[in-house]
């Protein structure tokens, strides 16, 4: 039985989806889900205080009884205390799995850096989707034992996976992690395309990110009207910064703010 | 007779305002106004394309007969032809002033950084906001005779000022300057607070940025409602951050989106 503990180092679950996933893990019998109570309070943007998400995250990183830490949603906030989670890692929190997406990147890329296994993956929130459930399954079959069928189809060696955005916002800072020789995969939601076209920009122009084997683009979903029109697609944007920066562009991948989102573990693809 | 040089390095620039600050420099008579045609060309997001902007902007860079250039407006591109736009600097550029803010932000850093005098002040659009007139007398006033009444009152060294995002989406570009004892003046707008919390991580989180000598913060304007209430304002945001960062938070700052914006010369503040 795979123990796959819940937290919300960003917004705060919703009780309904936390029932609903509750219900499918119970159903399928390989997991048992731990939904820590921090996942439901609420403190202004975040799912309580600094303190509070950072106690909780701590708390089932050094618990050796935890296969897995599932990230409950995105939203904003886990850059608040992403740095001082992953300060000296207990060693129980290298030997499990971490998954998560969006705002979750933040955290992601700071595990992976202090040498954690993380992948870019569904959240628990995401049951609420058209379609989550499959999102749902398609995680815990990783979490619970490395499904294959899982991971973004097109990663053939080390990969790094994040919205692009929360991407940007952590260029530079203690959260970076080393893109040298690494499959790049971005997606986004909710962002004009000027800021697509301006973060494309910011990405591309960073020496560091320069160093991915080639850059892969996930969904860019729910862009908001441009005015006037950008002139443009997500994809041309993309392929435009990855021409003037000599990032070679990979073509499409599996992965983005909906159901279909794909599992993509970072570093080497095995479990 | 000061000769003033407008292009629109970002988006168009409106034929009204265009219309209305031709009135106002014809009625000071102190100075001529040179509004180039490519200031209304319109490609899609754009004043027209990257190239028709990169040539006017260069064309009045290397014009001798040009004593200081003027960016129409804001709203976004500068980025796309700013490192090309510095590259080579005829002589002639380098004795030049250049006023402009917002987006324009882009190509001040990376002509402060080629060695240009340039100020974060009004632009020519901005006279049609409400008191807009008084903003572009100001400009007109600094570009003209370096008018001390122009300045941000609170400078009393080198200085620097940025839109918040720009700066954000220009750290580790080839545009970020050297922030070593600056004053960091910073303002924003239509910006969710959330966004402006992660960009202060950001920013903040850089060890170049760490290296001013403090950070002012100008007007925070129309912020989008937050869903739920964020908790915090954008002061507290700002202070939050330098705390943590250690960067010494100087107070408000008069700068921002609005006509009672003034002019930041970057560097030392003489003229």
């Amino acid at each position: 039985m795979v123990r796959i503990a819940v937290v919300a180092p960003s917004c705060t679950l919703k009780r309904e989806a936390a029932e609903a996933v509750q219900a499918i893990a119970s159903a399928r019998g390989d997991c048992e889900l731990m939904i820590h109570p921090q996942s439901f309070l609420s403190e202004g943007h975040f799912a309580g205080s600094d303190a509070d998400r950072l106690a909780a995250l701590r708390e089932v990183m050094a618990d050796e009884c935890v296969d897995a830490v599932w990230f409950a949603r995105g939203g904003y906030g886990s850059n608040r205390i992403a740095e001082t989670a992953v300060k000296d890692l207990p060693s129980a929190a290298r030997t499990k799995t971490y998954l998560g997406y969006s705002d979750g990147g933040f955290l992601l890329a700071g595990l992976h850096k202090a040498g954690a296994s993380v992948a870019h993956g569904p959240m628990v929130q995401d049951v609420v989707r058209e379609g989550g459930p499959a999102a749902v399954n398609r995680a815990l079959d990783w979490m619970v034992r490395g499904d294959p069928d899982a991971l973004e189809a097109g990663v053939d060696g080390p990969a790094l996976a994040f919205n692009l955005t929360v991407l940007s916002n952590l260029l530079g800072t203690s959260l970076e992690p080393d893109f040298s020789g690494a499959d790049l995969l971005v997606e986004d939601v909710s962002e004009h395309l000027y800021r697509i076209d301006r973060t494309m920009f910011h990405l591309s122009s960073s020496p560091s990110v320069r160093k991915v084997r080639r850059l892969r683009l996930g969904r860019v979903s729910d862009v908001p009207d441009n005015d006037p029109a950008f002139g443009s697609d997500a994809e041309a944007i993309v392929r435009d910064w990855c021409t003037r920066s000599g990032i070679p562009f990979g073509g499409s991948a599996d992965i983005g703010h909906d159901a279909a989102n794909k599992v993509v573990p970072f570093g080497q693809s095995g479990f």
